[in-house]
């Protein structure tokens, strides 16, 4: 009897043990800080600016980099049909669905080093840290460096099922279709298909991201605990006017595509500016051809991309833009069309429990919180499609984004990947 | 006595007969065409639109081409330091100054197949005639195709000494600066100086052009008389604003360089609308720094061209402009720096005693006539700075130029290369 209350007391004290070892674990914040720099040598130019995106040459050997990260802390690499890094590793219980977390690191044109790379740095950091600390999970867990999340949230869209033909044909700027890009990664896409996850297929996902807004750098907060992902449409507005000499062609008989663009851009501006809300409009891609300063632009090829949390809010948008372009065609000699790229993301709320349990695991680090909607798309927009999702912000200095200026501290950086680390292990008890 | 009268009569019977020949003279049509046709097919894609930017490979392979047609008519071909093809026929006076026409064979991006074609080909179709008529001048002749014409004139104003250091650092979109296009096609930028010509060196210089306006064309007349090329003008406009994250910087909060560039581009286009006259001012090249959808534009470089027959007209409504500019700065927090490229071509009057042989020339053709200015540039206005110079216009159909659409008819193209080949001949009687 004594033996078997001595037993008792004994397994009970070793799991009271493992569980203050899982309360006191935390993340490396220097190893944190040079992981993520080493990332950014990856596509970094003379002047220290990287650039990397998706499908670059330099896009390519940071992911080569990041797979050499994963093995170093055992993950079993895989990467799938959409080009998506998959790291995984057996849980206690091998028959429970898998803990999925993680982000990305392809980059805007001249963007910085923080979005998507922090959240990667991150997730393989509490890999590493659960290891020294011989915290041993329940689920498995699966660490997701999606690919080209930048041009459309491609792979996550590919794990959701949500990546339809046509974006496959959506160039970025490396000039590769994402049709070859996915090869060029070292995916399939012959064999898309099989990269879609069945609802419900993952127990949980969970992101660590920058905001890339200055709410909790102006408020200096420490945790931003997201409740749901604006939706994001983009189009191609197509201008077409008439080339013609500039020398000899007068202001009166001009049919000017690129003046015809300029007044859309105001329309775009003056619209969202107009309404109420949170939502924005922005041109942010504009080519004229053919381009040359004595050539009147008889073509005008521009991007338009509106966000809000609600798909009506959208559309009502841009419907009223599409409007006021008929004004702009009367008066220009030119006509629109507007054409819907694939690159469609859905409004998505994160799910409660997850969002419970990272407020919890922040209290618990003594990290102040804000509840915030999150004005960027992100993987785990597409990732709620088919699991419970959370997101976890860590503050932008400056609020600044998709710009070399981009920066957030390691302390803070340290601090999500600490939040993420607890919320990871209080989900694998409670799921 | 008789002997010598019969040898007088003789002599003069030779010379008679000799103008008559001379009178009689005319280039071969089909033979214009077919030449003007097979010169398209270099840079020609798939859909029968030729693409041929100077310094382009398509641009060297018709260079060799035009080199051919000239060695198979005996000139004695050269190329000088800035690249101009120059081919050479001794006169039966060979102290006397050359004759020099021609035209160039570069093309603006997407442009057409008659801009500069049709006075280059008609250049060595005016040998050709000559020899085939037997008919010899006393002046030398010199055909002079320049390089880089839409580019900047830039040929041309090496022979006028006025091509700067800095207009070899412009690019054109074949990615190649004016300085290595230099020496991709055979010239050499360190010896630029010995390519300046003197003053008067020539004893004329002659274009055969098509108009590239509707003035002809509209009018249903043969031939153009110009009286002046316009000057014209370019600089570079950048606009320095704040790249930013589309999805989470508010409206309010953003420093956009797109939307700043097109509310200047409106006003380039409402002050040269304002004022009385035969200005015109265009924007014919965008670029938006980063240039992704998602990303607000940072930076946005956009040329900006004004042609004018007073050089002083220019400089007012580039004032003009840019002092709206400054509203622009304030309203959208960004900032505008003014670049003058060194590209600019002064009016210029063409010879009153050539423009008096094209006419006369015309009207024994039969050809209907008219003096009128030319709103583009041409290398006519550069050589006019060393040479009596003076410019044939031929009808552009529709006034359409710079365009793939461009076209005039074979019998056009043929009745300003016989008033070329008549201006030629009188003048070398006359000079």
């Amino acid at each position: 009897m004594i033996r078997k209350v001595t037993i008792s007391i004994l397994i009970l004290l070793t799991f009271a043990l493992a569980r203050l070892d899982a309360q006191s674990a935390r993340v490396n914040q220097n190893r944190i800080e040079a992981n993520l720099l080493k990332l950014a040598t990856y596509g970094q130019d003379e002047n220290g600016v990287t650039n990397r995106v998706a499908f670059s040459d330099a896009d390519i050997e940071a992911r080569n980099y990041i797979i050499s990260l994963m093995k170093q802390v055992g993950l079993e690499v895989s990467i799938d049909f959409a080009g998506n890094i998959i790291g995984r590793q057996a849980g206690t219980l091998q028959k429970l669905k898998p803990i999925g977390f993680g982000s990305h690191i392809d980059m805007v044109p001249n963007g910085g080093n923080y979005d998507g790379c922090v959240g990667s740095i991150a997730a393989i950091e509490v890999i590493q840290t659960l290891q020294e600390n011989n915290l041993k999970t329940r689920h498995p867990l699966e660490v997701i460096i999606f690919s080209n999340e930048e041009g459309g949230v491609m792979g996550s869209r590919a794990i959701a099922g949500e990546l339809g033909e046509n974006a496959l044909k959506v160039r970025n700027n490396t000039g590769f279709s994402m049709g070859e890009g996915i090869m060029r990664i070292g995916g399939d896409t012959t064999r898309l298909d099989e990269v879609k996850r069945d609802r419900e297929s993952l127990a949980a996902f969970l992101e660590l991201h920058i905001e890339q807004g200055a709410v909790l750098d102006e408020a200096d907060l420490d945790i931003g605990i997201v409740d749901g992902i604006v939706g994001l449409n983009w189009w191609d507005v197509v201008i077409t006017g008439f080339a013609n000499h500039a020398g000899t062609t007068p202001m009166n008989r001009r049919q000017d595509a690129l003046l015809a663009g300029a007044q859309f851009i105001q329309v775009v501006n003056e619209v969202a500016n107009q309404y109420e809300g949170n939502h924005v409009g922005t041109v942010g891609r504009i080519k004229a051809l053919p381009g040359a300063p004595n050539v009147i632009p008889g073509k005008v090829v521009l991007s338009l991309e509106i966000r809000d949390l609600s798909t009506d809010k959208i559309q009502m948008l841009y419907e009223e833009m599409k409007k006021r372009a008929i004004k702009i065609e009367e008066n220009t000699g030119t006509s629109f069309e507007f054409i819907a790229l694939d690159t469609t993301g859905k409004p998505a709320l994160m799910d409660n429990l997850i969002k419970e349990e990272i407020a919890n695991a922040a209290r618990a680090l003594k990290l102040s919180i804000k509840n915030m909607p999150s004005g960027a798309g992100h993987d785990a927009q597409d990732m709620a499609l088919i699991a419970p999702a959370g997101m976890i912000f860590v503050p932008s200095a400056g609020g600044i984004s998709h710009s070399p200026k981009e920066y957030t501290s390691a302390k803070d950086m340290a601090n999500g990947a600490n939040v993420l680390l607890h919320s990871i292990l209080a989900l694998d008890n409670k799921l």
